[in-house]
């Protein structure tokens, strides 16, 4: 996917495929209009016609009328692209938006790539790059809070921060500059402590932003949760009232296997993806060693494991031991179950509980939030960031402010500052997408859906 | 579904559910402006827009911004319902989509019901009956062939054409409460030929339309065509080849056993579902006889069966009688497969073919054809019906006008002859849906999509 590609005229399909009442087939580019109106017929033409109006009337195939159809009209820079675009809204049949589409092709436009519509709307300085992936995940969001940090993306609260502290940087590189022209050594190391202090807030200011990472990646992505334990101890009953009491199952998918079942429940709003696993200890039956590497798959992949023994079972060293060096970083909640019945404390548990009864359940369920979101939560008026590549900029702009530090102290000559400095700068145009490379571009383009 | 609910305002999802890069939500109704107006902010309030125009805006949850969305502006009667209504475009998150219309639902709309807003399209009298069923006709169109079909029914030829022949029967009604009016049993006996001839015109031009059904409804639905024949006798070869030589496959369903396989194909615009049939005669062997009982109602369902046979296999009458047991009324084209090998013709064989070769393939093809949709080819400018509801409704028309006839020839008071020939003017009507009993309308619209 080149980006000398603003000159031609896309069309795609931007419904989702399939039966429903109307499709809507978006055409973007210079061409736009000229190819609307060789193919619909209308009481005005479309390239005479005002932006945001909508035009009724019928798209034909030479003679052969295929549908009546809306369209809306966008002149540049009015669209959601920048471009000349039109919107036309077909009868719901999958046949229709096609042939719609050939016809188009036909005359000379091209099928989009996927996310093409939104490159051109970052092209053309509609959106900046986080704006842009914020659009990937305001599609993608499926919790209220998700949705909140995706917005919260794309009306730019980063992007305007990220600015801000850029231009902090840009000061300070200002300042050395001044320096260089008056390389004096009397000059430079009166200011090697202001600069010094300066840095270091910025380094503060930055590392804020990345602090706020983990709860980021959980309000975009979601918590995977095992749950790991001997069988017997209540895994099952343990699942099922945390369902009941989140009271908002998202989605419910069932098991490749009879070993592992898989539900997405909303907790206050934050995903959580719970995995029931059978069992994680090496098993001879052909059947149930299946069940054990995907039990064993999810428990990698888990952010939080919840680890469950009854009295009977006890609190197995054994299989702890086998969940750390799954997953060494891993988060383990212990919670002893069946509290109904007599039982002991524990020094290695962290919750009691009775999955029958409900007792300590919903402390329980509070513990696995905090295991999962971390203590502090952020609201979406606050600056957070959700995406490893942006989190991987700002750590990439930390690593050059702190050698820029390391430089000031070693009392090398400011052009080495200025070159560490101006390092981190571009760190935090890459988030921005000021300067992005080609392929970073492709990528994250590559990952939206076609029609966007 | 009651008729009485035109005063309420409707909201659907529009677009197929499903990821997308757009959402399009539908309000319809006398609150729809005032009801968007509470969760949109925008430069201008979309009940002080003109109709026709699109307006850039944010949907707001209280204090929370959900999306920024377009809405396009329909104002009554100039609406595909003819009632005040709006589109909202939304991002393409089911979450978003979803949390719309439950926002707009707080707010007092009401979920639409399958087929609501074109039913309120037909109660206001933007469409009739007929169109309406079109419709949803066009939603369904999976080749140019069905689309034209749905089209031509849309565009309004056969309500007109009915029209037509309604308003005929209305004139010989007038003729005879004229001479109800004068009921002198002179002045009846001159008319009475007269009135016959009349009736009989009618009658002509009703089962002319009657005679493109079978046209008509395979143009809407299909052919069914089943391919039968002993093993090895090269079924699969036959229909390769036809798959190859259509170069349109339009679907390819697996089948639910390995014993029997769809595959759906555009013949010259018309759509064939080809089934390969296993074997129809009863086995011992378990497995085998599940594929059997498939292949059976296959074959029950089939509009035409192609029975192919090698020189090895020969004409089996046990086959063929099977086949005629089981569908009585299909249409059998018999092939002899392998004329690449040694052969002799037989009295009861149609086509002689090679799927090897390719020998008598497009022979056969355009066999299959004639035999799935009759001699005679309608253009999309013809007057076709291919709706069971709608032959049933001229039929009855027909039955009535045949009635009117024998009444006539009777001798009767001219009472009984209006009386037929009303029952057979309200079997139009309700073709066009002039009049039309509440259980009949909730039937038609029950079987659209919600949101159109």
């Amino acid at each position: 996917m080149s980006l000398k590609t603003k000159e031609d005229t896309i069309v795609a399909l931007a419904t989702p495929p399939g039966m429903g009442a109307i499709s809507v087939i978006r055409l973007s580019g210079p061409d736009s209009f000229r190819l609307i109106d060789t193919i619909f017929s209308s009481k005005e033409k479309v390239s005479s016609s005002e932006g945001y109006s909508i035009k009724y009337g019928k798209i034909s195939d030479n003679d052969t009328i295929l549908d009546d159809v809306l369209v809306s009209v966008f002149r540049a820079p009015n669209s959601y692209t920048g471009e000349d675009a039109v919107e036309i809204s077909t009868h719901g049949s999958p046949f229709i938006a096609q042939r719609t589409i050939e016809l188009l092709i036909k005359l000379g436009a091209r099928i989009a790539e996927p996310g093409e519509f939104t490159k051109r709307a970052f092209l053309n300085n509609k959106i900046d790059l986080a704006q842009a992936e914020a659009v990937a995940d305001i599609i993608n969001s499926r919790t209220s809070v998700s949705l909140k940090g995706a917005r919260n993306q794309l009306d730019g609260l980063l992007s305007a921060r990220v600015s801000e502290i850029r231009e902090k940087l840009v000061n300070v590189s200002a300042l050395l500059e001044l320096e260089l022209d008056f390389s004096e050594e009397d000059i430079i190391f009166v200011k090697r402590d202001e600069l010094n202090a300066k840095i270091l807030l910025i380094l503060k200011e930055i590392e804020e932003i990345i602090s706020t990472y983990r709860f980021g990646k959980v309000t975009r992505d979601g918590v995977n949760l095992a749950i790991v334990g001997e069988p017997n101890v209540g895994k099952s009953s343990i699942l099922n009232y945390i369902l009941k009491e989140s009271r908002a199952i998202v989605s419910s998918i069932p098991g490749t296997t009879r070993d592992i079942i898989r539900e997405d429940i909303s907790i206050d709003g934050f995903l959580f993806r719970l995995y029931d696993t059978a069992g994680i200890r090496v098993s001879n039956d052909e059947l149930e060693r299946e069940g054990i590497l995907r039990s064993r798959e999810a428990l990698k992949n888990a952010d939080i494991v919840l680890f469950v023994i009854d009295t009977k079972s006890g609190f197995s060293d054994e299989i702890y031991e086998e969940i750390k060096s799954l997953n060494p970083n891993v988060k383990v909640v212990k919670a002893l179950n069946k509290i109904d019945l007599e039982y002991e404390k524990m020094k290695e548990i962290d919750f009691y509980v009775s999955a029958k009864n409900g007792n300590g359940m919903i402390e329980l369920i509070n513990g696995l939030k905090i295991a999962g979101l971390g203590e502090k939560i952020y609201t979406e008026r606050d600056i957070i960031v959700s995406s490893l590549r942006h989190v991987d900029c700002l750590r990439l702009a930390v690593k050059n402010l702190q050698k820029a530090i390391n430089t000031l102290e070693s009392k090398l000559s400011a052009e080495f500052v200025a070159s560490d400095i101006r390092a981190a700068e571009n760190a935090l145009r890459e988030l921005i997408g000021d300067i992005a490379p080609d392929d970073i571009l492709n990528d994250i383009f590559s990952r939206f859906c076609i029609g966007k």
